[in-house]
């Protein structure tokens, strides 16, 4: 209800509109209306009101609050329910929790901030407060846990399909990193938990800088992480940008549940910065240098060595561009 | 300290010996014997004390007590730790949680009965107290989650490998169905956490049927269920046999984790009664007969159809003889 008043109020624009208009157009009490636009007001939207004229919305607050997201968010299953914290450990982990407890499908958990954020292979990932979107959704996909793993190819091509469509010219590198001009704009890690035969869920978190500023990030990340901001020249409004990726994630999640991963797939390699790259693979008891090919059914790079052709499987490697 | 105690005693046979002889041998206090002597006959020993001659086991409680099963048992990984339940709900359920909190590999989580067991794809799993073994290992490996799907093959040929070292001539029905004379003695359930890359945990789920006569089964499960008890003819000591399975799990799992699963693999060919038979494939949206050739490095049975190999991947699939 309260985002179905931030509606109105929003489609109001700068004129007033009375609570008694409110009332009538969503079929509920002035008093139920007084009462949510306080509790709009704690949330940190500045509502002018006037006695004869009724209210306005002056100013929204920066912030990914559920009520703000949900305006016109056209998605089928991601962002069926959003909940929402000021400061959490990991939203990982507190959807891991929520899909044991039962949550749909499209659950999203977002916060302002995560305090441990977790990154793949026990790594931290840095999330400031209010100037990222770091996120996890909940899916209970009905393929094999095989494929699972291809999740995380989902996860960035939504992402970078989103980051373009803000002017970002966004690449992936595989398998999921999320490139633009040489630095690191986002974190994915998903986790599932299955039977053998069977996905309980995934859990795909996604943490992408959006409007840090260079000076924002820790020492060590200043060389290698970027922002949207940073490649604009301009603060990203964080609830639309939100909402495209999710729109992005709906779309191609949708597709490979009734479709299969084809489509996607094509996609990835349209993104891909990757591919056809001289490059070295780093692995835990190997490396060698190659040039990547292709990305094969189950998403493994194919990378041509002297003489061979070698298949690289998420996680045993990272890749970086050859030096010359 | 209970099961060295323990150890001393069944040691000492229908001899009486002193609690100053245990304290010795163990380097404790008698005052300590005297305090686990009391625990041990609250577990259900039956532990006769004679103020000369000292103590001397009457009689063991038929139970799977960790004092119990840490007698004499020679694995390097399985049971670690042993956690013991009269009655649970589940011990997948229970060794999930284990597993989130950290529990070492080969954490086993045992109970007498549990009031919600679980079989695949939400089937119940009949586990009345007592009769049977029902258990949960946890294992940490270091292989990636698309290999994980062959730990229910692993958990297959190691119960079917102690049952035939018990004179019990079990065999192995595609992927993980343990059944001697037509009946299903064990249900296997392995469920994983993981990230795309890396397992965070798996959970080996098995329900062994021992000493279970056929009119303790529910009616529905009467015709198709068995037990050891019902194939030889006599009660099995279910803390030797329950060894005997931990060693076995023991033996391929290091196996795998050293070697690979090539071994496995053959061992579960050995052991297979599927192998070589005509068969019904019975899928969720399709079924077909053919002749069941062998499993593929995924553990995908290889079906011979009419014109073509057919590969059928776990869960997809029930399998049944041929009717004539």
């Amino acid at each position: 209800m309260r985002s179905r008043i931030l509606s109105v109020l929003k489609a109001a624009g700068s004129s007033y509109i009375s609570g008694e208009a409110i009332a009538s157009e969503l079929g509920i009490s002035r008093t139920a209306v007084w009462k949510h636009i306080n509790e709009l007001r704690q949330s940190g939207y500045h509502i002018d009101s006037h006695s004869r004229s009724g209210y306005r919305l002056q100013d929204s607050p920066d912030c990914l609050l559920p009520e703000e997201i949900k305006i016109g968010l056209d998605t089928e299953i991601m962002g069926r329910e959003i909940i929402y914290f000021d400061d959490i450990p990991s939203t990982n982990n507190q959807a891991k929790v929520k899909a044991r407890q039962g949550a749909v499908e499209g659950t999203v958990i977002v916060s302002e901030a995560q305090s441990i954020g977790k990154g793949r292979l026990d790594r931290s990932f840095f999330s400031p407060h209010g100037k990222g979107i770091w996120f996890s959704v909940i899916l209970r996909p009905p393929f094999l846990p095989q494929d699972a793993p291809k999740c995380t190819l989902l996860a960035a091509v939504a992402v970078a399909a989103a980051m373009r469509s803000f002017g970002v010219e966004a690449g992936i590198k595989w398998p999921n990193d999320i490139l633009c001009q040489g630095r690191k704009l986002t974190g994915i890690l998903t986790e599932m938990s299955a039977e053998m035969d069977r996905i309980n869920y995934v859990v795909i978190g996604i943490g992408i800088n959006v409007n840090i500023l260079q000076d924002d990030f820790p020492e060590e990340l200043r060389e290698k992480a970027g922002s949207m901001a940073m490649v604009k020249g301009e603060l990203i409004n964080r609830p639309s940008f939100f909402r495209e990726v999710l729109r992005e994630l709906d779309i191609c999640y949708r597709e490979i549940c009734n479709r299969g991963f084809g489509a996607l797939m094509d996609k990835w390699r349209s993104l891909s910065v990757t591919l056809g790259q001289e490059i070295n693979v780093i692995g835990i008891n190997e490396s060698f240098s190659g040039k990547a090919i292709d990305i094969d059914d189950d998403g493994a790079l194919l990378v041509e060595t002297e003489g061979a052709m070698r298949r690289v499987l998420a996680g045993d490697v990272s890749i970086r561009p050859k030096l010359q």
